[in-house]
């Protein structure tokens, strides 16, 4: 048996009801940490669930920002320093990652209130999370605004990649599952995959 | 120990061990067969990995169409028919959805080559995948064009879903581990994720 739900039935329903459905009916979500710096000096970290895959050559990523929720303060870190990180997130840290979505005010860090520890990288004043296994420096390319609702896509392109020993493979692939890296399922579900296979590049069937 | 690439070691890589290692690093993936119809009423199938959720109020999805890549047919039908589905792959169909990722001529059914069964449903000619735990029909909205690299970011609104029975909670949260969906590693990785924990909407630590 199913559930049938149509478009008047979402509407009809409670914010945090609708909030919770459609959150979780795309699907499984990345769990990334980004991690900026204010113009005063000041690390912000904030946990994001929208970072896609946009291209190899070059390497470029997307998130999506949302302008009535949290983390603004990374995007106007992020505009003015013109850089960011992206942490992986692992199966330890869900908890003091969820914690960063908390609303603390500009000049609080979030790295001294959860517990995870900021590391320093040469060359760069961005903060990584010490301790995540696939850690991305990325410079602030574009933004697209997506005028059916106001949210933001922000385009970076991947500067530097850290990760950790034992995750990379000869051909470039990255086994998320040997570090432990969770997915979000929804606003608030963390969730730990186990790799079923690979496939060889897919080829028509002949008859 | 970690492995440290820069921008001028991934340029410097062969395409696959790029398209592998770009693929990889952002995280886990939605893994959606997108099911569309023609306008000579054939059936489409293609897996996409880049679905993503853009708003609950009204309810946006988007995902991320490569103009290089091999897809096209779903974007010519959901252009001209004016929508889609959006079928979650289960762990008993990984080989099937990623073989509907072959190159096939337009006219010829991924359905039919892959195995996977097509579902009709009462008011639409759209099909869906016969065993996917959370089907959706959405409504092609709009597309912005990603200059950068010439990428489109599809808008679609979600205009009814189909849950199993079992997975949609009390406070509307879906928890997709109970329908044993999968999540993708880059480009070829299927994943099967388990929940490890949900929390409570974060506030912030009072000392």
């Amino acid at each position: 048996m199913q559930h049938h739900i149509t478009l008047s039935d979402i509407e009809a329903q409670d914010k945090i009801y609708r909030l919770n459905l459609i959150n979780s009916v795309s699907g499984y979500k990345s769990a990334q940490l980004i991690g900026t710096r204010s113009e005063a000096g000041k690390e912000n970290l904030a946990v994001f669930s929208s970072v896609i895959h946009l291209g190899s050559n070059p390497p470029y990523i997307g998130f999506i920002l949302r302008p009535t929720t949290v983390p603004r303060h990374s995007y106007s870190n992020f505009k003015a320093h013109g850089s960011f990180s992206l942490n992986a997130i692992t199966a330890d840290q869900i908890a003091a990652a969820h914690h960063s979505s908390a609303s603390y005010p500009e000049g609080i860090s979030e790295f001294e209130k959860t517990g995870l520890v900021a590391e320093t990288k040469a060359g760069t004043h961005i903060p990584f999370v010490k301790g995540s296994p696939i850690q991305l420096l990325c410079s602030y390319e574009n933004e697209y605004l997506i005028k059916e609702n106001n949210t933001l896509l922000i385009v970076g392109m991947i500067q530097e990649l850290f990760i950790d020993e034992g995750l990379l493979l000869e051909d470039g692939w990255v086994q998320l599952d040997k570090g432990k890296i969770v997915s979000i399922n929804g606003l608030d579900g963390y969730a730990l995959p186990q790799l079923l296979d690979r496939f060889p590049y897919a080829r028509p069937k002949t008859d």
